[in-house]
């Protein structure tokens, strides 16, 4: 079962999806920091109002969140290519709800940016808020999963040693399509990969994660609450555009897929920014 | 004149301080990214709910920000001390809206860090939200000024290159006392300092910034859009605990004060989270 967030009609609204089309969910409008986990849970579809998932305009699979983490280097090929070391505690950095955009959406190249890279990430949204999750509780707090293009203004990033000011430029960041309930999901070794243009640039399995789920989700909630619809992206494998020679980026035109077997497929067109 | 963000009765409420009194302002519940910025530099002020500022719960000068920027070694005393280059671009690193507390709160040490430090900042509040504000109008973004201590895990801050998880735990961060409105303070050369336990341990002044409130606001708004209420922290002089010899930590029983000279200062009791 995957929770699909749309809006129609000016209405938000969240449906399960049944093939190619969403059953909304009756008396719930939107996952985020408000959402009654338990509410959604046994939320009751309302058949008559199924519709095509083409008519709704989506969201993105966590539409609203009140905290967004990125991971860094956290496949050792991707730590590889950097001439890093290897992480003894994740790399975190954010990004915002403001960055994220629907998967049918274009990604805009804005143009102040001359090196705009992709990231096939899997996406965590957070279901039971809390703070201090043990390791061992985590996966009780995994609403589902969902995937993400981090992508990533490299000329940005590097301007300093932090990487705020790379990551966090409005609506350039795809969440979804939807969210695949955890025990729809065997995660173990999904494959991760990333397309452009016809070329497999990334390609690897969620086997590979140095930090695993459940590990982030203590972490990050060590120093601060975790709410329901906050957003954790696991990090990306080897093959990024900025460490490939020749380099690779994300120019107006490009279409660029990202894909977690089992959760789902991103395929964005990139566009000017208007 | 300042504004004042306070909880009374169980209600949230905007006010103008008066002495050691706050008047309500009809009509505005708080200062955040759904306020009208017109709407709150014309309402009126109620007298007959005159209330004293020790009566009310005092909230962070901006109670809900949607995003909190930090600039680090914005200041050449403290990018000396940690043996850093001058930056070309300001060092950006983010906090929450729920990292935030209320000038008269105790800070809290966690159990976890062994390396609690203090930053006295001037903090921007955004007024008018904005993208891609120029350097030149980044001034009519200002809806005014407070004061933070910046409170920092050091040892969470260096366990990796990025410092999230060094800056963003929950309600460790005073934000405070109010507000106070641009043309009522001359920030040109407003000193800023730290007491510690009645010894000065940061004394600046707020010239010596690197990167200016101007350049601050246009270098963060080009890539995402500032709200009403966002706040922006301005970086520390040098003094900080972490790079004295030897070095200090905030412990419980510790008293800590941050000033900016006009804009307001922020004593603190250290205590052990409970």
């Amino acid at each position: 079962m995957a929770w699909v967030s749309y809006r129609r009609d000016g209405q938000d609204g969240v449906g399960v999806l049944d093939g190619d089309h969403v059953v909304p969910l009756r008396g719930l409008r939107r996952i985020d920091a408000t959402t009654d986990v338990e509410a959604l849970l046994a939320a009751e579809p309302d058949p008559a109002s199924r519709t095509a998932v083409a008519e709704v305009e989506l969201l993105p699979a966590s539409p609203a969140p009140s905290k967004v983490f990125c991971v860094g280097l956290n496949y050792d090929e991707h730590v590889n290519e950097t001439g890093r070391e290897l992480p003894t505690y994740p790399v975190l950095f954010p990004k915002y709800a403001s960055s994220l955009i629907a998967a049918d959406r274009d990604i805009p190249v804005p143009p102040e940016s001359h090196q705009v890279d992709y990231e096939a990430e899997l996406a965590v949204v957070v279901g039971r808020p809390g703070r201090r999750i043990a390791k061992a509780d985590a996966l009780d707090h995994v609403l589902g999963y969902s995937v993400a293009n981090d992508v990533t203004m490299r000329d940005y990033q590097y301007k300093t040693h932090q990487w705020l000011q790379g990551k966090a430029w409005d609506g350039c960041t795809p969440l979804g399509p939807w969210l695949v309930r955890p025990d729809e999901v065997d995660l173990r070794r999904a494959g991760i990969r990333t397309v452009v243009d016809g070329v497999t640039v990334q390609e690897s399995d969620l086997s590979k994660l140095i930090f695993d789920v459940p590990t982030l989700i203590s972490v990050v909630s060590e120093f601060t609450a975790l709410n329901t619809g906050d957003v954790i992206l696991t990090g990306t494998p080897g093959g990024v555009g900025y460490r490939r020679d020749p380099q690779l980026f994300l120019h107006p035109g490009t279409k660029v897929s990202v894909e977690v077997d089992g959760v789902g497929r991103i395929d964005s067109l990139v566009v000017a920014e208007r």
